[in-house]
């Protein structure tokens, strides 16, 4: 049988592969592409002879390094309006929670959410794609959350789905109804929880973009009772599940995602180590979203020992949102989750990467370089992939390299 | 007598002047340049008729914000080598001290810096320059201090002096010849403070390049009877004073700035309410540097409600260094100066503006939009300039002018 010809072969490049638990780093390596997948990698010494000679395009990329196109597991890239005054409330001394009851805050959103076209929703998140573009990311996850109702949940994710005719990016886009409880329900909680169970999820499912369902489990969002209906409901439509769990307290979250079935608990600052255990036994992944932290000031960090103890897969994204998380500079949140919440520099990186495709039942198809994977690539301007996490200046990407075609 | 020709004009523009103690806002603004200084600034309505007519380029601005261009007012962007590595090992739970006291740190890029040619070390701190300017800043101090001899404390001066042969910039070139005691000085203290003295401060007078002499005060540095020694000689020789100081302990440092005739006292997050009153009294400026404190983990925060209270002129900068402040990101520098330190918005831009200007003597020639300053301006597509200090992804600058003349 002939061989496949080659589309595109990168040389003269390091590969961080990503693949194992480590970086998997191949120093002078090569990397090749046909029909949007990876057709070689390895030493550029192995390379087959006849392949350079063969292949129409060879990218010389003069020692640069190159890893999996970054993966952003967790973002709330579609919204409207802003929260500038949010922020200004905030250095006032004001708390999330206290923004959040007084129904400032996440609802202020919502209603500039549910104004805005969908024309205006993708115009701003083609913005934000753009940016986290610009760090390599090929693959976002979009959660919904900001509609709250049926109409304005599914033009969220209709939003989210075309994100990839503003520039060459996959979007796995999630529903998340359970994001707080909108104001005209305050009082009627059990009746938001059905429209979501019996309307929102047949509905989201009906439509096709949604890939998974998420729930907030918190004090000043869902109980961990309500939290459960919402995730298993979802999970039995087939959806993946996720969940945004003990972050501002101790919820049980952990082990509600376990046993719920989810694939991962994210932000996990309160999580106890019962909720490591039970992450552990079950392959839960978590997801750390150190901007959070630091832009709620927490004095919490996850249990990331106990958590790489447990052997839990856990991926990094940057949560972007107007209100708690308004970064979208992939950069700090390496530098964050190194400097703050202790992970290795490799760590951090694989939490962009293969345990980030991980979250999203992706690991099969990207996240590592490897022979049959998705070319996505970055390319990045760096003498040791640890410089990503280390210096804050403009990106260092060289290059983004969407289904095998260079794009940036 | 006829009026000056305008060379250009801004227009729809909305203008954050920084006149006086707040952002001065002017809504529908216009402002105009001749000869690379400011000529007219006020509302578009104001505006004298016959002027848009007869100057020769009218930029129309579409209702984007424009400022002074920032002035970072401390920086280290000249320096040798890299420091990764020494990011590794403090993510293993080294304290900079550690890793100073083990001749790693700081002297390993002193070593770095020697070794490097004057090319090296101007391509290295250009890439850095370049990254503060796509923030919008058009004047940047640099401090020489990896040298700690008098040739490559000197070499260091002279590539700081080269950087606006590189991008439009203006540089303020510092000596920080007491930046730490150089390894071959280690039990000879004194002698390396007569060195300083005697020599190196006279060579970098009569070099010409340096406006200002600065020493690093503190357990791991020089003794305050050092500190005060080396300012105080270079103040008579008629350099301008400034003092890393109470940075990781109290040193008495604003005490001992006031006393010795610096113009600040930069880091001061162990500053006593004596050196707040000293400071005030003696209008000694504070340079906030958020970027170290968050890059160490610093639990101390500046005391920035005594220094509001006592009046005390606050600029913020990055720090930019390769060991304690690795970050060119001037957005994260303002975000961190409002979550982290507690400023305002108002203040973080007043920070990167006029205070900036202030500090290094600067401030009846930039550092405000007034008739007669520099025509330095950054634009910035915002719809507020709080927002400056909001999102951190991609720099929102959309132009940046220097001396009149828009370069990126």
């Amino acid at each position: 049988m002939p061989q496949k010809p080659w589309d595109r072969l990168w040389t003269e490049v390091n590969l961080a592969t990503m693949t194992g638990r480590s970086l998997g780093i191949i120093e002078d390596g090569a990397i090749a592409s046909a029909g949007g997948r990876i057709a070689w990698v390895g030493r550029e010494a192995d390379l087959p002879a006849h392949r350079k000679a063969t292949t129409p395009e060879v990218l010389r990329c003069g020692g640069a390094w190159l890893t999996p196109g970054f993966i952003d597991c967790h973002t709330h890239i579609v919204f409207g309006g802003d929260r500038t005054t949010d922020f200004r409330r905030r250095l006032r001394g004001e708390s999330y929670e206290e923004i959040a009851r007084a129904g400032g805050g996440i609802m202020s959103t919502v209603r500039a959410t549910r104004e805005a076209s969908n024309d205006e929703l993708a115009s701003g998140a083609a913005v934000r794609a753009k940016e986290l573009a610009a760090w390599g990311v090929t693959t976002i996850e979009v959660k919904s959350g900001y509609g709250l109702d049926l109409e304005t949940e599914l033009r969220m994710l209709e939003v989210a789905a075309s994100l990839p005719g503003h520039l060459p990016v996959d979007i796995s886009p999630t529903l998340l109804a359970a994001h707080t409880i909108p104001a005209e329900y305050k009082h009627r909680r059990s009746e938001y929880v059905r429209l979501i169970v019996d309307e929102i999820i047949p509905a989201a499912v009906g439509q096709g973009h949604a890939t998974a369902v998420d729930a907030f489990c918190e004090n000043i969002a869902f109980t961990p009772a309500e939290t459960r209906t919402v995730l298993e409901a979802g999970i039995a439509a087939g959806l993946h599940g996720r969940l945004h769990a003990d972050q501002l307290s101790d919820q049980g979250g952990g082990a509600l995602a376990a046993a719920a079935g989810a694939r991962s608990a994210d932000h996990v600052e309160y999580l106890s180590p019962e909720g490591v255990g039970a992450m552990g036994a079950a392959e839960v992944s978590a997801v750390l979203l150190p901007g959070a932290a630091y832009t709620l000031g927490a004095d919490r960090r996850p249990p990331v020992s106990a958590l790489r103890r447990a052997g839990v897969n856990m991926a990094l994204a940057t949560d972007a949102n107007p209100g708690s998380s308004p970064i979208t500079n992939v950069g700090l949140i390496l530098n964050l989750g190194c400097i703050q919440f202790g992970l290795t520099p490799g760590e951090a990186l694989l939490g962009f990467t293969s345990a980030a495709a991980e979250v999203l039942a992706l690991r099969g198809d990207r996240g590592t370089l490897e022979p049959g994977k998705r070319a996505d690539f970055a390319l990045w301007g760096v003498s040791d992939p640890a410089e990503l996490c280390y210096w804050i200046g403009g990106s260092p990407l060289k290059s983004r390299v969407k289904d095998g075609v260079p794009t940036a």
